[in-house]
């Protein structure tokens, strides 16, 4: 917790936390938390993604490496804990694993990606997919460090990928649990959706004779909280909108998230044809854009139990949840099993300076990273 | 018509039409207006209130006044006959009438009212109101023109009022009307209603946890649709609004209106309780504001009764609706009985570069109005 609060001192703005992709604050931080990797023995280097990259070498040298971590960067007036709990944990835990004196056939690393917020790019995940080796050519075109490509890992040189994050929502909270474990994360499809109407006077044209976008887009807004996956209005304007004229023309996103695609796919399908029916009914024109889509990504089944036996033998109850935020476990997944631990936070904030996790939930989180990596070590002996 | 257009083209800025009270184009519409004025046979002065008033004085002396007219400003970006129309049929019926010779034992006057559409001060009526000697001390303390009291005139001195004006809605051309007859000016209820639930992450706040500002709005709209009342939502603003955000804050307005105040009234007590209940149903917390309330203004029985004989008369169908729009009639409603005829425009479409009427629906406009006045004069003779 007292590193949590030092690297989130470290910012790229006065007064508030801000750490963004190949910046200075960056460096700092790679510096700062490099030096706490080498105290907990791991042998540091930053890859050519500016991945923070600390390492335990295994007694077997054939032996695959299993990865821990999260990453660095923040988003913009970020809070202490969205990132860096992950690559921290990761640190506890090696500390642990030799105060225990345990003997590591795998080598293990642990990862400080340098880019999974996006705010510098507006990109996804450039620090894990570089090492993952799954850079596109559109990303490359539009960020100036073109070296992150030679970050690339080989393939089969991972066992696993295990994540600490805090949950950022308020399941784990509202069930008075410090940890869960994550099943999936979820797929997800945004839209832009209009409504065209006729813009009309408001005290002159009679309801009947009304094409007024705002209700129409009202009854989209009502159906997406019944359609079956997690779904968000989040933005709706109304265009040169004025109290006494009836909207002519509202744009609004839609967000559709679910850990199943093929019920997310269903629940999109099924406000599409919603919203024509809408436009039908108010003599309305829809224009409907499907904007960004990616899969759900599931957690692997194995690692997850083992995340799971070693909460319930903490004592703990075990809930399973989604991850409806994507995180570096998404870049991961491409080239190994993958699997992740939530821990609470308060009111399920994140991206905000009110973050805020307890000392004792992280105390239990470490504990059971730690065991799942002792877990490992005797399934893969 | 070619009155309208060259009255069209004086305006305070280039390339759109824009006449503010008291700014030099409305002084240069008063000379113009005014001159039409002077060939129609009427003694031409402005009033303290920048008004514009053309008087035939009747044979008899100690007559009441018969007051004729509509707004010579407009709104920002305006169309050419909301409110010029009424002054200059209301012209072309004193020229007809002295064409047909008519003797007129009552005085006419014709007024060109300098504010109905508020723009310069966010005010309504100030020109007619001044003359009808109901302006308040709220309404000089916000404007420079504190003289324009003096433009009220003796209470008694009219016999009534009668507007001519465009519909503003669609009411008449769908059903194939070229003039319409008013029965009141509808009374309308202005509110600002916010809701506010919890902003969260759009993938990690389950349905059932959310407090989501704008699902509770979205609701209200829909139940606007079902009050019983006109009732408009033209402006809904989500607070920060982001695809990827579970909207915290929305705020909204409310416009009621109804040729019946009691059913206004009901209509908007009923979407009180209604967004109470939203409220509660989601924990959203409710602020429910009134901006701005005017009872509705009925026309007089008579006067409109004369209206309709006369659109009868014309062998046209005739057709009784409310106005939803406010008129400078509501503004004369207070010291005499008044009576609005309303003509057919293009797709109800006002406050618009667009606007459009036929010359064929405002030759019948101005025959309704002159056999309206010869009709007083044989009932006041």
């Amino acid at each position: 917790m007292r590193r949590c609060d030092e690297l989130g001192a470290i910012s790229d703005e006065r007064g508030r936390l801000t750490r963004t992709f190949a910046s200075p604050a960056m460096r700092r931080a790679n510096q700062l938390v490099g030096a706490w990797m080498r105290e907990a023995g791991l042998q540091v280097h930053e890859d050519a993604a500016f991945n923070l990259i600390g390492r335990l070498p295994g007694t077997n040298r054939g032996a695959k490496t299993f990865l821990l971590g999260s990453h660095l960067d923040t988003v913009r007036d970020a809070g202490k804990y969205d990132g860096p709990l992950g690559v921290l944990t990761a640190i506890a835990t090696v500390q642990l694993l030799r105060e225990r004196d345990v003997t590591l056939p795998l080598h293990l690393e642990v990862a400080g990606f340098s880019d999974e917020e996006g705010v510098r790019y507006q990109t996804t995940y450039l620090g894990s997919r570089a090492l993952a080796g799954t850079l596109t050519a559109a990303d490359l075109a539009r960020i100036q460090e073109k070296q992150i490509v030679e970050a690339r890992r080989k393939k089969n040189e991972f066992l696993g990928y295990a994540e600490v994050h805090i949950e950022q929502g308020p399941v784990l909270e509202k069930n008075n649990l410090p940890v869960g474990v994550v099943t999936a994360i979820a797929g997800q499809s945004r839209l832009r959706v209009e409504f065209h109407g006729v813009a009309g006077h408001a005290g002159t044209v009679p309801m009947n004779l009304r094409h007024d976008a705002l209700a129409g887009a009202a009854e989209l807004v009502l159906a997406a909280e019944d359609c079956g996956a997690l779904a968000t209005v989040g933005k709706l304007e109304v265009a040169n909108g004025a109290s006494n004229v009836i909207p002519g023309n509202v744009s609004l996103t839609l967000d559709v998230r679910d850990q199943q695609d093929a019920r997310r796919i269903a629940a999109v399908k099924a406000l599409q044809t919603k919203a024509k029916t809408i436009a039908r009914q108010r003599g309305l024109k829809l224009i409907w854009q499907p904007v960004h889509q990616t899969g759900a990504v599931q957690c692997d089944k194995k690692l997850t139990q083992i995340f799971s036996n070693g909460v319930a033998q903490s004592g703990l109850k075990v809930l399973t949840l989604p991850s409806g935020a994507g995180h570096d476990a998404a870049a991961l997944s491409t080239i190994c099993p993958v699997a992740m631990l939530f821990v609470r936070c308060k009111g399920g904030v994140s991206h905000n300076p009110a973050e805020s996790i307890k000392t004792a939930d992280v105390a239990i989180a470490i504990g059971v990273l730690a065991d799942f990596i002792q877990t490992l070590v005797k399934r893969y002996a």
